[in-house]
């Protein structure tokens, strides 16, 4: 192998990393406590339990991760010698919400009306200048809905406080009437290059992504727009690798809702779906190659597979269907896979949505708009 | 992981197996001498040195191959208990090349004139009946043109018995004047579905595949020709996985070269270019799995890297470039990866050679047609 690429978390973002790396000659290995996880069929695995954060150190590279919420502590023992991409900084920002709203902010990317909340009188305020209702939510930790209270009423406040007060620093949000929730994924190299793919629209159930379409059905408008807010913040952080930014779609424009410092579920369709995936574009910017073409093959429908898995022979029997496991045991809300849809031709994309919906155990709300 | 699929060799097509195995949690596992093999990255290697085929055995559910001349006496031993597709009769078949023309004979697949060779008289009888010039070869073993001899005059024979009449069982065959080589490669499931990709023209470097052009320029009309000839091959074998047919263009229409029992190197193409790749159709073959749909996305150019690697960044700068290395260290006339050109636009295909041409460092000699 020509490079080894250490990656902080071994999870299926951390798999598909490490199979996009292996036609190119490069070896991942994983920091994870897990030493059976997704990644593990790619390379090998060091345990923090083991205390072997010092061995991952030496036997990579350069570092990136696939767990947002990677600790800074580790990634000061390895930039004292090493490379990590994205840097420290930028995870720094994206693991605080009040930081990175505040830097939403500074760069006239729209954001909801947010204060931070760090004691009960702080939220008492919130609730008067933001009005009724807000979300509380930690200022780190938490994901997939974890670490939220949603106040309607000002009785929530004592219950909120109640709930999360142990959790500051907290920041409350206004809340953004949306008509929808797209993300854009871009890559940044080390030579200061930024590819875009286009904006998937994402359709959630019970707080976690179930479905991604893209290109997002008429998006043409808010594209230019997504791809200056997302250039300005790899700029501004001299960032390297994949960054991911949600967004809601509003009466006003879009509205940022968060970022997260790595390859993202609703990018999995570019595997297929676009000339370069999001995955090797990533690898290919942490080891200072080139990046590939971001441009769509062909529209697709990504579905992420939650909680049990489908009968395998059932969905390849589906056209165009690819499959990718995660070789992980099954449990209630737990990712264990994603299927992409991408027929030759995509006007058969909403009936295959249908067919497979009626094939995965857990149900797929699907929505009807598909023009592009 | 949900079955594992032990594969006879450990090289680039075991990996490339192993790299489509992986997503639908099938692992493979490998039976080979080298146990630093392209494959080794993917799952555990055993070594025949060691007296590990029963471990191989034992460990896996059921079996293929990625090496031609598997031996025999170790299929015999697996097939007690478990079992292998393609079965030992197409294997048998595949590795002796007086079965093979007969089997092409008896199909009715055309077969330039061959004699059995057994003595030197046999072989002043074939140069008498052929005509010359004519090439000998051994039935067994021998690939990249090895184990041949052509001869011209008749003061070859008694050279080309000298060199080859030790190996004997031996075949002559009469030259077939062609315009050029393709192949056709085939996926059959084990519920009978055949699956057909286009033809691949073959252009060769001193024995070697140099690179493949898919679709073959201009072969529309012989297509349905090339995947009757197959068919009928997959359904007399009662075969399950890719089979590959070499076929040679003539005036008189297509002539079937040989056959390869396995994915094949005119098939690398089909992992970016084709919906389903020949690597995951035999996957999901010998899994008994349904198999997918083989439509080409858009036309492609895939060149093989012989000898000595190219600049990884000076590929990867090329638009639409996909690469894949091997993991193997330089060596003559050895194939250490390849370069799968697809531009969204086609037209800049011969450009994009071309542009290839001058960073790899082993002479391309390219094409100028590629009108499909």
């Amino acid at each position: 192998m020509d490079k080894t690429i250490g990656i902080f978390g071994g999870g299926q973002l951390g798999r598909m990393m490490a199979q996009a790396a292996l036609p190119l000659n490069i070896q991942c290995i994983f920091f994870e406590t897990n030493t059976a996880c997704p990644s593990a069929a790619l390379g090998p695995v060091f345990s923090p339990d083991k205390q072997e954060l010092n061995a991952f150190i030496e036997n990579a590279d350069v570092f990136s991760l696939e767990f947002e919420n990677t600790p800074l502590e580790q990634v000061d023992e390895l930039i004292q010698s090493k490379n990590i991409h994205p840097s420290r900084q930028a995870l720094a920002i994206a693991q605080n919400r009040l930081l990175e709203k505040n830097l939403f902010k500074q760069l006239e990317i729209p954001v909801a009306p947010f204060i931070a909340v760090n004691s009960r009188d702080d939220l008492h305020q919130a609730v008067e200048s933001l009005g009724l209702p807000i979300v509380l939510k930690t200022a780190t930790g938490g994901y997939d809905g974890k670490g939220q209270f949603v106040l309607r009423t000002v009785e929530d406040i004592a219950k909120a406080w109640a709930d999360l007060g142990h959790a500051k620093p907290l920041i409350a949000e206004s809340f953004v009437h949306f008509s929808r929730e797209v993300s854009i994924i871009a890559v940044r190299g080390q030579n200061g290059d930024v590819k875009t793919w286009p904006l998937a629209e994402n359709h959630h159930h019970q707080g976690i992504l179930s479905h991604s379409i893209v290109p997002a059905p008429n998006s043409k408008t808010l594209q230019p727009t997504a791809e200056q807010y997302i250039s300005t913040l790899l700029q501004h952080l001299n960032y390297v690798g994949v960054l991911t930014l949600e967004l809601f779609v509003t009466d006003d424009g879009l509205y940022a809702n968060e970022m997260a410092p790595r390859v993202h579920n609703s990018g999995h369709w570019s595997i297929e779906g676009a000339v370069c995936s999001q995955f090797e574009n990533h690898i290919r910017a942490v080891a200072g190659l080139p990046l590939g073409s971001t441009e769509v093959i062909r529209p697709t429908v990504m579905v992420n597979i939650i909680g049990k898995h489908p009968n395998t022979a059932d969905v390849l029997s589906l056209k165009g269907a690819h499959l990718h496991l995660y070789n992980k045991s099954e449990r209630e809300g737990r990712k264990l896979g994603h299927i992409t849809l991408m027929p030759i031709d995509d006007r058969e994309l909403p009936a295959l949505c249908h067919a497979l919906a009626k094939i995965l155990p857990e149900p797929l709300s699907l929505t009807t708009d598909m023009s592009w």
